[in-house]
């Protein structure tokens, strides 16, 4: 062998320890600087980085940079851009299951939607429903639960509801239109002009902190609460199957650890930063405000009859909320036994 | 250069890039196969593994194999074992704030607490408590809410704690001494002989699953709800300070991941099992019970008592103590607003 040779050899070998890096276009759902989810994808896009050692980076897109935020799961799904950023409900058009994965009315708080969805079974359940589009789900980011929403029309009884032209994304919708409204998926981009308009008499989006940016206090009369309809939200980074697959089980292990390490962080970082907003809100003339017992216990059976009807109509929805049931009544008993009175 | 020389070269930049594996023994203050909390250092060391590329690994060891188990902390300081995986509450008889790290009774649940501890400045305060030992802080694992305790008495009045004799970790002891109670701090594999020979009445350990391996449905008559004294609980990874500067940045990083990653495993782990293992020991014929709300009245006002002692006596604890405090007021506004009420 030349001394030519040799090197060359010796190069190969160090290549083949040398980090290859890869950067991953990710389309997000959000505007790529918006607070808690916008954040998050930063948050998870470091926690990739370090945890392949370089060799993974995302470069995230804000929403409509790439394609329509929209359009992210079907763009995943045909390999036009390779991964995706998303809140998991807004693809229940396309995937019934994803609705009930991204947010249940009525359904589990944050812990038990975490244990559900990584210990519980939920997540394999779920990815059955990508596999035909060659999507991986990773769920990584869990949001607190949101508010009810920003209202121009006060909420008494049962009956208000009824006519209600409300902006609502998931599940939340549907059990509305049980009791009479009329609801809309918009993108956050248009929400502030349909609602100072009054094309819309009330909208949600996400938490306090997330909708200060996007200006409802300016424009709203009330803000109620509680958010029935999202107790607790999945966000989820989806990849391209046959870009997943390209990577090898080390680097998946390693996307996997800095995806769990971002579920704790985005549980670690909701619970403060609300409680000041709202009072910034209230400082600008909002009313924070509860639904009545009333109206709740009428949006609760509501939203069980939507189960049930989306349950009926799709086996890995039925499968899924089995599931979710199954996990809740496990932890029911304990979660009661465990209950402290407060002062 | 030489032919020679130009090798050498190549060679050195190869193994620049080679993984330099590491492995570290961690001392348990757990037997090594605990459920959940042996459990968790297993998962802890696994995802190390995952997110250093192999590069750090940790070998870890039961109880009492290196050290006793309530001598991890001295022993990670002066060196002499490079790092340990304990309830950070065990270590208030040298650390104060430690007993406040490891468990607030009537303090944040878990969600909370880990807000509080990662992005709410409670690492930063602790940290500085480690500080002077030499010893860096990892808390990479939350317990959720330990029930009250197995008994052998009723606890019907307050009356009824004056000369109990129980065992219990961190500050509920010093809460129930407030009320008459006589209380000791036994190593897990001690308990159940005490128990058996009435030289305690009481006694707590840890989860349902984890009490579960100690065996004491055999021999305690009520089971209490609910855990007032730890209402969440932190568990640590502890390094030496001159290993863990021995470690690059991209590897502290790394292994912070790592660690973040754990937190979200046990938080996703806890709550299913608990209820079929509460099944379980009542079939066994003991009685789940909740103290009266007049006596967790009592222990709370206790415990406001206890803690204010405390933050009197520690700069550090103080500081721990009004920061919690403070986190939790910020956290109460939101947190009431999003009650969801029951069916």
């Amino acid at each position: 062998m030349t001394c030519k040779a040799l090197l060359g050899a010796a190069a190969i070998i160090a290549a083949g320890v040398q980090v290859q890096a890869e950067t991953l276009d990710v389309a997000s759902t959000f505007p790529k600087n918006m607070p808690f989810l916008g954040e998050g994808a930063e948050v998870l896009a470091k926690n990739i980085e370090i945890a392949t050692g370089g060799e993974v980076t995302l470069r995230v897109h804000g929403a409509g940079d790439l394609v329509p935020a929209l359009e992210v799961l079907t763009s995943v799904s045909s390999g036009a851009i390779p991964a995706g950023w998303d809140f998991i409900g807004y693809w229940g058009g396309t995937i019934p299951v994803a609705s009930l994965a991204g947010a249940m009315p009525f359904g589990p708080s944050p812990d038990l939607f975490v244990g559900w969805m990584w210990e519980g079974g939920g997540l394999e359940i779920v990815q059955k429903a990508y596999d035909p589009l060659g999507v991986k789900l990773l769920p990584c980011h869990v949001t607190a639960p949101e508010p009810g929403g920003w209202f121009n029309k006060e909420i008494n009884t049962v009956a208000d509801l009824e006519g209600l032209k409300m902006r609502i994304s998931g599940m939340g919708g549907k059990v509305l239109n049980k009791l009479g409204a009329s609801t809309q998926l918009l993108p956050a981009g248009e929400l502030y002009v349909a609602l100072e308009r009054g094309r819309i008499d009330a909208t949600e989006f996400s938490l306090p902190v997330v909708d200060k940016s996007l200006g409802f206090a300016e424009i709203a009369k009330y803000y109620y609460f509680p958010g029935w309809h999202q107790p607790a939200s999945w966000n989820s980074l989806i990849v391209n199957m046959d870009v997943w697959n390209g990577f090898g089980e080390e680097v998946q292990n390693q996307i996997l650890t800095a995806c769990k390490a971002t579920v704790a962080w985005s549980m670690a970082a909701a619970p403060e930063p609300q409680g000041a907003v709202i009072e910034e809100f209230r400082a600008m003339g909002v009313e924070t405000k509860r639904f009545p017992d009333e109206v709740l216990a009428a949006l609760r059976a509501a939203s069980k009859e939507v189960l049930e009807e989306e349950a009926a109509k799709d086996p890995l929805f039925a499968e899924a909320y089995a599931s979710i049931q199954d996990y809740l009544s496990k932890a029911q008993d304990w979660t009661s036994l465990q209950t402290i009175p407060s002062e």
